[in-house]
């Protein structure tokens, strides 16, 4: 896959040069002939014959990258030992660490951290376990879990691969919410052994994030820990997705002045995701909704082959239209793409309602390109950071999982997802409400808190909460 | 268990105090009367009718602490809501957190962190799993792994129990060695569960630390994980133990002028601990040990019903001198304990050869009380703080996985373990070693760095290590 780098970018090459064999001079006039900016040079090592130096250059795109890597390989006595960029170079050593909240000064403190002090703490929690929620770091730490599978649009990378998401996700929790996450990426990829190894590790968390696992295993791995565990799991590929996308349509809604519950809505791509956003929207209120996958619109009466797809089409489609994508479209207020680039025409959405709706949020490219639709669709969102409205998950599981620790939530509640996506619609006000802005930026400072709050109503009102109420008198 | 709190300790006392009912002054005087110091007051909540305040209190002992818990309790108008200590509060919450390395400040380095730009990352590592040393956690991250079934002297108390322990010994990894570490604690005992929920999890991790696992299970866990991981796996409560022990035992034979090849040994307490400190000292030239155990002095050719004293009798006591403790501590140059208190007495001390060298390290009550054996023990060493030569495992571990990391390797060898005793030895100078200097302390800032470089010499001379050769030239 090729990502490009974006704009400008920097570079550094690290180079065994060879003193006898070229000057320094050479290789940098090199360098530069070639579209590089030398901003930094830097000796690591050096014996009598050679030096070893790494060169940090300025390149404007990729093609300059690949161009200054081979006339740096064609230099004589020259060996380009490494080219690494600043994406990479952020990688390097993992992005996040552990540390000790307060410094072992002396033997005093080693003596409450550590034996003999630690023993008392230990038997208080082995007397009543639930103050494992106080004494320990499973009061803040969720376990960010992948079996590398599904990872971003990737595929099954497996679990190494997996592991620089895993740790982005786990720096997202602490930025945007002061939760500790952990990345444990699975060397399996058996369901039975996923749910027992999760099990077995659950002890040191408060909450359990599971991330990129395919489906249809993802479904019985979450419902089976649901069911089997005291703390809140959540598939945030498809809960997170729902929640946020819930955020944006009610949003949108609001915006072209239809009741969601009047909507005529139709989803591509009955997957994982395209069935937690089904369910969030019946939960919300959406009567009519339509799937279309392979087989074209899912109705009842058929056997799909496919729990999911049978699911579906006994529990939507009241109007039972069947056909493909570009007939059911006929007269929708609202477009859900979760599949593929390239799935919605420009034909279909000209057949949509007066004021349509689409959300393709497929990535990294969208069933359909925002530019191709500008001036037909009245609501225009995607996942990408490029183009406005970009429905991403962060909106949600930092501020979720800081509300559930707080109250040491047991679980995830329907009530919860839609109270947090609700939360995240009301930080746009309706004075801010526009075509271009229907979700907050990711960057926006209020958007966790207000989860948070939201999600800690919810969470009391349904008796989840396992910790007396800590909500500031209103 | 009872463990002192110490000489002076802070206590805060938690009041939800009826505003009718009593006044401020007459609580202040009450604590004050039952020797209490008030130091600090916090209004943790305030209605029109009552008050929650936290009342911080010094107080010179735990009798104390227990008499202002009484005579507030007794107040009327106050209800005691609880009563926490220092070793407490630096717990709550937990003693170990998880941060970003880097801020995410902006969208471009977001871009970098998480999507779209660390799929180039994931891919990278894709290709070539080995990059994950390089660009994940794992190139700097342990786990902590135990199952609670041995936690310090306190038993089977289960893994919520083990937490803050294993915390606590993640804050030692950082503080002293830079090792970022991190607690997994099983909700299983069984062998092979733990076996294969450890090869589950591997993929962040760098290294496995097992922990306060109890024998037998311990040694089948340790020696499957080794045959079965490409990473270190190494039973602290073994191994380090004898690791430390071995560079106390080399400073104190130099000490009274004896070699350890020539030392007759006995060790009582033939555990996981007991083995491997046995294993050890046979790698170390140490040919006459003498193991004990309830059955007495292990011999070969003898059934007991127990692999490891089978392999114990078969591998040691060459003589085959039977019979009890004191029995075979007759003409003895070191007595090891790795058993219980009182396990040895002083008239078997007094029967050892001269110059005896006693190494008590039964936790947290020695084998026998140093004050009981002054004047007739040479060398006398425990595993206490509060006396000299303590055989602590934090002057091996972080120094160890430290070197460990730094190279990639791949397993734990012996020459390493050796090489680790060497350097914790070598840190007491030939001018500073006396009867009550054998080992450095634990916050000797020397131990981690010494210890790191011999192991790094021993893994590149052994190809234990899997990344370019990174020592200093010499």
């Amino acid at each position: 896959m090729a990502v490009p780098t974006g704009a400008s970018t920097t570079i550094i090459l690290r180079l065994e040069i060879d003193k006898q064999g070229i000057t320094f001079g050479q290789i940098a006039t090199a360098i530069g002939d070639a579209g590089g900016d030398i901003v930094a040079i830097d000796v690591t090592r050096s014996t009598k014959d050679s030096t070893i130096r790494d060169i940090t250059v300025n390149v404007t795109d990729q093609l300059h990258t690949k161009r200054i890597e081979e006339v740096t390989r064609r230099l004589p006595g020259v060996k380009l030992l490494n080219v690494s960029d600043q994406t990479f170079l952020m990688h390097l050593g993992g992005k996040i660490e552990m540390n000790p909240k307060v410094p072992i000064k002396n033997r005093d403190d080693l003596s409450r951290v550590y034996t003999p002090g630690v023993a008392r703490v230990c038997m208080a929690i082995h007397e009543e376990p639930s103050r494992a929620h106080s004494l320990t770091i499973k009061r803040n730490t969720v376990a960010v879990v992948s079996d590398g599978s599904a990872v971003l649009g990737l595929g099954n990378i497996g679990p190494l691969g997996a592991m620089p998401v895993m740790e982005g996700k786990a720096m997202l929790f602490k930025q945007f919410a002061g939760v500790d996450a952990f990345p444990i990426c699975l060397e399996t990829q058996d369901t039975e052994e996923i749910i027992r190894t999760i099990k077995n590790i659950a002890p040191a968390f408060g909450g359990i994030n599971l991330e990129d696992i395919s489906a249809p295993r993802c479904f019985e791995i979450e419902e089976r820990l649901v069911q089997e565990l005291d703390i809140p799991v959540f598939h945030d590929d498809q809960h997170g997705t729902a929640v946020v996308l819930l955020a944006g349509l009610l949003n949108a809604t609001k915006l072209v002045g239809k009741r969601l519950e009047d909507c005529k809505v139709v989803l591509a791509g009955v997957g994982a995701a395209g069935t937690a956003c089904t369910k969030i929207l019946l939960s919300a209120g959406v009567r009519n909704i339509i799937g279309v996958d392979r087989q074209g619109a899912l109705v009842a009466g058929q056997d799909y082959g496919n729990a999911t797809w049978n699911w579906y089409g006994e529990n939507t489609n009241p109007n039972r239209e069947e056909g493909k994508l570009s007939d059911v479209i006929e007269g929708a207020d609202i477009f859900i793409g979760v599949s593929g680039p390239g799935v919605l025409k420009v034909e279909d959405v000209k057949r949509m309602a007066p004021d349509s709706i689409v959300f393709a949020m497929a990535n990294p490219t969208p069933e359909i390109s925002p530019d191709e639709v500008e001036g037909i669709v009245r609501v225009m969102a995607t996942g990408r950071s490029d183009y406005p409205n970009q429905i991403n998950n962060v909106l949600c599981f930092p501020g979720l999982f800081r509300g559930m620790l707080d109250c040491r939530a047991s679980r995830v509640t329907e009530e919860m997802k839609l109270a947090a996506a609700r939360a995240i619609a009301s930080v746009v006000t309706d004075e801010e409400l526009n075509e271009s802005y229907i979700v907050p930026s990711v960057f926006n400072q209020h958007v966790a808190e207000r989860v948070r709050e939201a999600v800690l109503d919810a969470a009391y009102s349904s008796g989840i909460a396992r910790r007396r109420d800590i909500r500031e008198p209103k």
